[in-house]
């Protein structure tokens, strides 16, 4: 089958011909890949960044953000039958340690990403996950539009139910970021809080795409991360929350200054760092949470969301085939909403 | 009256004579001192570390510890009446913001601290306050030696709380820092939560004292700030949370590093500072809580479970006349529990 | 001031000239009454129902809606000032025991309610209400059409609050009965929680009325109570939630049936009653939950819902001249929404 | 292998010869017995109660509460291996289900119960589990003696926990029936809760039983059910939580009774019924929960409390062959604590 793999950090992304995935353990599912969603980590991982954190082995087929259909099952499994409908949680993950049986897959400590640090992954046509791993569409769904939900949705839902407990009607959360997880974050806010939303955002093109959203302001970040914008709209006491989706440069900084007393800074984007202060963490009462993507049971509530058009998606589709040079347009930020490599 | 004052920052404290404080507003209550704690913020007001903070008119009066008999009571008092023994929360709040009527007086837009940046405090025969901040013991209660609580125990009951969601029987908690605050806090874990509770200190006088108290395991913080000895407890995986009771040197940096994935730094203990790296935020997925002194129900209830001896306060007494020698006991850490100026 | 008032149990209520209220303690309010809404409790006690519970002394004025301008306050009043548009919380409460300091003033000791079991009502001109009771409006804001916020939609607001930690998506919440208070709890449910909506109601005319509201579907209570079609929409099994604004007739048992394993059955109305089989309750791990009126803080949060526009309150005005016409319309369920008596 | 089966209803049981149970699953693992506690439970199948609901196909083996030693696992158990120490979860659920990966693996919608209404159970040499219903014991553990805490445990420690929300240092809560459970459930509370702890038990032996834990008042039931005990205790307002082990007779209508504004029934004994007021359940805004076992994870979180030592099971072994006399003792309520089976 075709695959696009990594050849070499640095290199371009190819389209090879390599063996298709069998199923090996009895839970194992071999998913035909309608879709497959291009992600930033993606592209971290092609230019090196994250060659010392997931030692993988070259070629390495890219693609965690996977939707598909059932294509082939282990013998143990009985909840999914080929020509289902799916989309593809990113973890593998083993379903018995107390994470897992809780409801924190993502604290599973055997857990691997196909895509990242697992099996080879996504952008090619045939995909090996386990039946843990699938959530089930209704019946004739077309999975194409749905993969990046599988990372971007899911992390944006993980997040903001999280937030939720810090809001209230009429409180404030100030969103730092509106890309492709931020379009998905602030209608999630709209749906799971009953917060004022206000974003801010650096690029013109992404403020006005913005400006189309159930959100109470858009603000430029202008000179100072839109520190003084956020002070003006709420009678200079500061945000109850804010959703960093950017997680460098200022951002971080300016974040933490935004907020009110008793206020919660949630991280989501990464790359830089903050230094917190003791004597202000506790004369504020602040709270900071790094979010890791969701779990399971987000990905079903977010799959019924979007089902019932409470969230929708900005997807732009593309040829397997033209995955380079598409990620390279991910890279350079000329992507709105998610890109999806369909094979 | 007698009072203790601050003269001029970083000159000894005084013994004056003083005008009584007199019932103002309706909901006013004048309270005889019993007993005034004597907390390390003291310590940092007289130095002058505060002075910028605060903006204090000296001479002025130091305690926000304070513990005593109802005086003398303003029209609009109901709830108690002369001889009442009570002890005094040390914020004096509003009633009517969203943060006072939802049992968090401690973010209340107006609130001001007797002894620390309002009214005259407590190291002294009278103190002013208002009904609001009052919790009245059981009758007969002597409550001098209950004093500290108003501002130590307060905060350990507030941190140990918020803390309490992220433990479970077999969890792991550890408290840096063992003294006045820790010899509270870990009575405090015992009684609210199921984990395990490792303490970490550098004193070997306190490693000493620690291990009179119910805890699991006491360890010298040593040559790692207690690292090791926390991962080997541990299986390596880190603890569930830690209670950052020093705040300060190279005990935020050891804490965060000591966490075990989903979990909490607990801060307390200030003075110091801790750079967040937003990727292992996520990676961890890490919470981190500043906690500020605890509300008027945190008081009601530390009141309760000293009370039915749950909790046991440590404290040795001083006559108020000696207030200066005991602050410099207690700034040099030589003080081990907390401890009451008498007047 | 004019005031409406009952004179005998079972009698119509007159219009009466009375003695203007006057603040008494330094926290009193009297308020101008811009509207008071009917409620059904009102009719309970003109026709003597609550006689024995309440033991009013009469003439009494009734109206525990109220919304209206403050036109007095009490020498320690400082955060209203006359003029200022005022909703009114049913409750006149201490404000300094457990409950009152923890945001749960409906269970305050010491409560009374003006129009209900306390003080008159605001069926007249001006109100005597506390300080504590207001919620204070945007400016310029016309508090008319608000009244019955304060107990209806405030009832609404409390019980669709406690209800939704059963929710999420895709969940079903059943609600009984579409009048008053049905028409805010869809709403609320709507944006608190991100249940499916199924709305049972006997009567054509509203079941009609409730298709205009976004709901996911509106079954006549037909031959079982709605009960087939509850189990018809969730196939079979039965929904999470049944908020049951009914509370009488076969209403309550059929609600019960309704319930899927782990549901909670959340009780407004009342009047009638349920038997319990322990068993059942066990093996389909039941909650059951009584709802009184909400908390100070659901009527801030309502008030935001409501300038927001995220709720929409249903009002139709009426003279107070008119009360007893309008009473006895609101008696025979002749008046969709609520009615408002404006002075 | 030698198994206690019963043979007919109302028939005494009777030990016979049967086949020993293989692995058939993947997932299966065969457990030999090291002890299977008995349950009233096993007293109604055995008289025929049960015989509609569970519809068994005779003779059938009881015994539900099973700890003992791994014996042979299927091909995909990696987590266990034969002579592990493991006490037996008393369902076996599917693992794929939204309760299931949510932690509530006791709302799956396909579990069973050996020795209830699935496979045959425990009062036998081996026992055929799956892997996901193990919790597995320290190393070197002997399992028989904490049988019992895979029902009788399991059920207390579930209702104590989602009791525990509603409780406060200071606060009431009244436990009605000391036996089996009871003896777990006040251990439960005292460590979980910092609620005061009333006993009510109608019989005397148990009640001085009663009186060695550590529960701060211990009543008869006396004419009254307990109820006016409860409010002398409790200065005539009630308690903040009643704990119904007992579920028949009186006890559901005076445990009503013994509730304050705000108070919860909680619901484990079985066999009666209690008829709730609309208007009450309003007025005094209560709760009522009904309790099934636990999860899994209430599983592990009890084991852990009973390795600490901070519950300890009172438990009589019983070698298997006498089966049928010890199950007429229990029916008899002649049993203190918990008998165990040892094959």
């Amino acid at each position: 089958m075709r695959a696009v793999q990594v050849i070499g950090y640095g290199e371009r992304i190819r389209v090879t011909e390599v063996d298709e995935p069998k199923v090996v353990d009895p839970h194992d599912v071999v998913v035909r890949i309608a879709g497959a969603g291009i992600c930033r980590t993606d592209v971290h991982i092609l230019d090196g960044q994250l060659a010392e954190a997931f030692k993988l082995t070259l070629p390495y087929t890219l693609g965690h953000e996977n939707a598909g259909w059932v294509h082939e099952v282990g013998p143990a499994v009985t909840t999914v039958s080929p020509g289902d409908p799916v989309i593809v949680h990113p973890a593998v993950t083993c379903g018995l340690c107390t994470a897992c049986r809780s409801g924190n897959d993502m604290h599973c400590g055997t857990w691997r990403f196909p895509g990242v640090d697992g099996w080879h992954g996504g952008y090619a046509e045939l995909l090996r996950t386990s039946v843990r791993s699938l959530v089930k569409l209704a019946p004739k769904t077309d999975p194409t539009r749905l993969a990046p939900h599988a990372d971007a949705g899911l992390t944006a839902i993980h997040a903001v139910k999280r937030l939720a407990p810090f809001t209230y009607p009429g409180s404030t959360v100030v969103v730092i970021g509106f890309g492709g997880l931020g379009h998905l974050a602030v209608q999630l806010l709209r749906v799971l809080t009953t917060a004022r939303i206000l974003v801010v955002e650096a690029d013109p093109a992404r403020l006005e795409w913005a400006r189309g959203y159930p959100v109470d302001a858009v603000h430029s970040s202008g000179d100072d991360g839109g520190l003084s914008a956020v002070l003006d709209e709420t009678n200079g006491l500061g945000a109850d929350a804010v959703l960093d989706l950017v997680g460098e440069g200022r951002a971080p900084e300016q974040a933490m200054r935004m907020l009110r007393k008793g206020g919660v800074y949630s991280i989501v984007g990464y790359g830089g760092e903050v230094t917190l202060n003791h004597l202000d963490m506790i004369n504020r009462e602040l709270v900071v949470i790094g979010n890791q993507i969701g779990s399971h049971r987000d990905l079903v509530d977010l799959m019924e969301l979007d089902r019932s058009g409470r969230v929708v998606l900005h997807t732009r589709c593309f040829p397997l085939d033209q995955a380079a040079d598409v990620l390279a347009e991910v890279a350079a930020g000329r992507v709105p909403g998610r890109a999806v490599l369909v094979p």
